[in-house]
Parts: C-alpha cells; structure tokens; sequence
C-alpha cells in the first residue's frame, strides 16, 4: 500500500449545515457535491462531508453517540498571529473555540476548533516545519 | 483559512504497535519521529501516531473509549483488483476486515480495514475520479 490519503471524510449531523461552515470558514465545494454529500478539493486530496449515520452504515459498523474521535486535522500556517487569526474565523463561521492560540510543549505555538459536530482542528505554527508555495508540509528530520 | 490539511492525527492505544503496523502496510516512518509520536510523509501531508489519551490531553477534551470516530481515511486505487490486493496487504500488517471489497452504489468497488485502534481505512476504486503519477485524487465536476 502506497503512503497516501486520497479522501478525509468527516460523518456529519446534517451535511447542509457543515457545508455552510466550512464555506463560511473559506473552502470551495466542489461543483461534484450532491445533496448527500459534500467535496472540497484540497488540491490532491478531498475533504468530504457525509452523513454520520450513512457513513457508519457504508462502514458497517455501529453508529455510536459522538465522544471523542481519537483523530484531528491540523491546519498549519507560517506565524503565531495567523494562528489567531485563523481561530477567529473559525469562530466566527461558527466553530467552538476549545483552546486559544498558546505556546505548547513541542516548541509551537498552536490551538484548537471543533467542527459543527465536534470535529477536531488544531490550528498551529511549527518554527520546525517549513510550509512550500501552496502550503504543502514539508516535514524534515529535524522536526519534532 | 486556506482549504488545506496539514497533519492527520490518529490517537492510539500503543504508538510503537501502531507504528509497526503502518511500517507492515508500507509506510516509511520518517526520521522526524521520536518515541511519542510517529510521522509518516503523504506527501506535503503528514499521517501522525500520537498516543490517544495524549491527544485528548493536548485537545483539551475528556478521553472516552473509543467508539465510532466518526471519520474515515480512503485510499484510492486504479482498478478493482487492486483494492482486494490492498485489502490482503492491511489484513496480513494485523488490519481487521471489516468490509470485503465490493460493488457500492455509487458506481465504484470498495472495501474497509480497521487500524490496530479502530482507525477506518476505506480502499476503493472510483471509476469516476482519477489519480495523478504521484497518487493525487483530480477531481472532477462529473464525479459523484
């Protein structure tokens, strides 16, 4: 299996509803959206919004109360204002502020969102990672 | 905000299980890595291992047993035999089947693993979408 992800989908309450948030927070749907289902084009990768319960039944597995997924997306960026900068947004569109911009252990600076549906975003600057033109990571040894 | 995702972050029981289970898929850990946590480069995205109560920690956020995260990962293939050969490659790392490949509705042919965590990994063949020399999804206004 090649080392890659080729769609990120989050299971949703109510997919009109995230699509207007995540609109609100700045992404294009992609004109391939359907009613039940959105795509956003992060340029070689696609964030989907689908329903939680439709997506457990595509799985096969039980759609249990949302807790804590055990998985979260960062969105890095080059500066600790834009850190802030960007949960404001987010609050704005709608997010739920978990923690403001902060220094943290690994030597950033970073903090956190929840989606509509509790979806977790870490908003972060990484003094060890560098970001290229169209804002891809590129992770180097010495990153922590 | 730019639509673009940085890091996945998947929270796990055991961070060196985990990290020998990707390595077993094919994934090549990168030298960034240290004992806590595990990077694995996607390619201008990073796939992390980080243990889960970790995770909640720096969130912020109660760590509840792990039930439906509610979020799946897909890693798309050219052709249907290849997401069987895929799904034998996950099953013989330590993956769980949880859905053999199959036709689905929505014109493709797919099937899903579960990580050692419970982590869900669709593996699928969409006829309507097509992947670049490196993988990268191009999607398209036709897909469904």
């Amino acid at each position: 299996m090649q080392a890659r992800v080729s769609f990120i989908t989050l299971g949703v309450g109510d997919v009109a509803r995230s699509r207007r948030f995540y609109e609100a927070l700045g992404f294009t749907a992609s004109p391939a959206s359907q009613d039940a289902i959105t795509f956003f084009d992060l340029g070689g990768i696609v964030l989907s919004l689908f329903g939680r319960a439709a997506l457990a039944e595509d799985v096969g597995v039980p759609v249990s109360e949302p807790g804590f997924s055990g998985i979260s997306l960062a969105h890095n960026v080059n500066s600790e204002s834009e850190v802030d900068e960007v949960l404001r947004e987010a609050v704005a569109a709608g997010a739920k502020l978990l923690k403001p911009g902060q220094k943290v252990f690994w030597g950033g600076y970073s903090g956190y969102f929840a989606d509509p549906d509790g979806h977790l975003w870490e908003v972060a600057h990484n003094p060890f990672v560098s970001l290229d033109a169209n804002g891809r990571i590129i992770l180097e040894a010495s990153a922590p």
